[in-house]
């Protein structure tokens, strides 16, 4: 089961205010998923991501296989109840890892033959086994198994992987069958936009509840992956969700929202908080500078969260220098709701009309870098 | 400042209940301490600290010197405030570490010149330095600077260690100056009675406000160090609090409360939470053994921590098997407050005069190891 509901448009853009029903609660969009990639968003507890809003996380399909294997989550009662979140999951179809995670892998027609990354063993996977496994992980989202071609993959071979891609976005929705699972169409085409229409079209026509465009931020240029995200979102139905696959800097998030997306989820906050990364108002920075070893204001002046009013640019960068988990902890924690709240603050602003303003004075500040 | 209140002597051992007031608060004794080496407990939060029942943390004087230092902290305005935590903090002098982490120090009557063990730089600890780095501190108890002759050593420089560290004991209370911080002194002695006996006197005869029993848990066998902890308690005085550095297994610390000391730390809850160890009512184990793969059951069937109430042995055991650091958060959460439950079930135990009761009980349960 999923509905999705357009609660309010954008005069000046394609932005959009929406709702979108699922088995475990409503989402309002546009929404930032955090990555959970095996049942756990790295460093946080399920309790603290209610904490900082978040309404929705992604888990990853090819890891959960692998370990502990979807038939133990099965087991547990579905991945909910494994990792203790009774909020909406999705999860993604496995291929994007199976592609990138593993240099060896042997693509057909009939699906990807590939070796663990974590021990060597040999595992194949095509779309009925995507649909299986994302089954019994009982995600609230599952996602069609896809073909996401390499950045710099000729014309042909985007052209066979769109077409596999479709192929196999037939047979994920022939085998798919749960009782509350919505299962999304995947949009690719690569860095064409003949290709990202005629892909758009073809799976359109399968009628998918939502529909994500993947194949983005795969290695290609901020301006190229904006112009193709500017270009796709609006080829997809409007009474469905959009989502733009593996995309979450501050200002990506804005101009996919412009663009009429409603969902995004990376690992970027989460990845660059374990490295001393900090998103903040005034743009990215390194805690890890010397400058900020005795610098005693929050991470982000603009920021109301719990680290930002509780401890010290000094202290987390000393955690950070130290390797001490809390470090990791205290900058996650910032970086997930940095983007929570920013998403927050778009729907109100679509909400309001506002939309437009809020952009062009937000991405002002974040593109001057001023700290 | 400090004040020692006793307030129940159990009727059938040394067991006694009592309070501290530092300047951050009351301690309720007899008590656990976590440890927070590199100004946190690994792992935790200050929040989370005090949701477990925390009143009091040990930080390590011979770590934030080297990182980030203590001129650092007293300009941030104290550890208090550095790390935001705004109960009672205990320093230890440097010495153990200075004399664990460095196999190249080099002891004299004078001081202990040693290296970084972050980066081999070279530094000098005596007693002056060790005031002067926990008075920048600010902790609300500090320890005077003590030589804890290694296990194994012979007579005669455990007499020589002994002479040492009441020399140091001397000196240290000479230069100790402070609004509110307390200085305790330490008894060594090694594994010898009559040398224990010889220290206890020299540094009761210096009247601190409370006394530490130093230089067990240092890899004698156990027996000995229980008969030890047992002989050289009450050899401190009543009206003062007794605290036995670095014991913290279940077992040890039941048997020194039986021998009345008030005060106990050790790295144990936290280091195990790290490596998958588990503290239970029915004994220790790793949670990375093949039997935990699909047990749905909690951590600890007697515990009511957040852990035990919402997350699985299965999900746990996944965690860290995949290394993922909320897996190390989960079972330090629960260890941490294993122990703190139970000293103050121990607390409850003697105000009911029922300790000997509630140590036999738990103590039969725990050897068992059932689990």
């Amino acid at each position: 089961m999923l509905e999705y509901k357009l609660i309010k448009k954008s005069s000046k853009c394609n932005a959009r205010r929406g709702e979108i029903t699922t088995a475990h609660g409503k989402i309002q969009t546009p929404i930032f998923m955090p990555v959970g990639t095996a049942a756990t968003v790295k460093t946080m507890l399920p309790k603290e991501l209610e904490e900082i809003g978040a309404q929705i996380i992604l888990s990853n399909t090819y890891h959960l296989y692998l370990r502990p294997g979807h038939e133990l989550i099965k087991k547990a009662g579905g991945l909910h109840k494994f990792m203790n979140w009774n909020k909406p999951i999705l999860t993604d179809s496995g291929g994007f890892q199976v592609f990138s995670l593993n240099n060896l892998n042997k693509i057909t027609d009939e699906g990807v033959n590939f070796s663990s990354h974590i021990d060597g063993s040999k595992h194949f996977f095509n779309p009925e086994k995507s649909m299986e496994i994302q089954m019994a992980l009982g995600s609230d989202i599952a996602m069609a198994f896809d073909e996401c071609a390499p950045y710099g993959a000729d014309y042909n071979y985007t052209v066979s992987a769109l077409n596999r891609t479709t192929k196999w976005a037939k047979q994920c929705k022939e085998y798919h069958h749960h009782d509350y699972q919505a299962l999304f169409g995947i949009v690719q085409g690569g860095m064409q936009k003949d290709l990202r229409k005629r892909s758009a079209e073809e799976i359109i026509e399968l009628d998918f509840p939502g529909y994500a465009i993947g194949g983005l931020s795969v290695g290609e240029p901020a301006d190229l992956m904006l112009e193709l995200q500017e270009f796709t979102a609006p080829l997809l139905p409007e009474n469905k969700p959009r989502y733009v696959m593996g995309v979450g800097t501050p200002n990506y998030l804005i101009e996919g929202v412009r663009a009429g997306v409603d969902m995004f989820d990376c690992v970027l906050p989460t990845r660059l908080g374990r490295n001393g990364g900090v998103l903040s108002h005034n743009g990215y920075f390194s805690i890890r500078k010397a400058q900020y070893f005795d610098d005693f204001t929050p991470l982000d002046h603009e920021c109301d969260c719990y680290v930002c009013k509780n401890f010290s640019r000094s202290y987390i960068r000393h955690l950070i220098k130290s390797n001490e988990i809390s470090g990791f902890r205290l900058i996650t924690w910032h970086n997930l709701y940095f983007l929570i709240s920013l998403m927050e603050k778009i729907r109100k602003s679509i909400e309001d009309d506002e939309f437009e303003t809020f952009a062009t004075r937000f991405l002002a500040k974040y593109y001057a870098q001023s700290v």
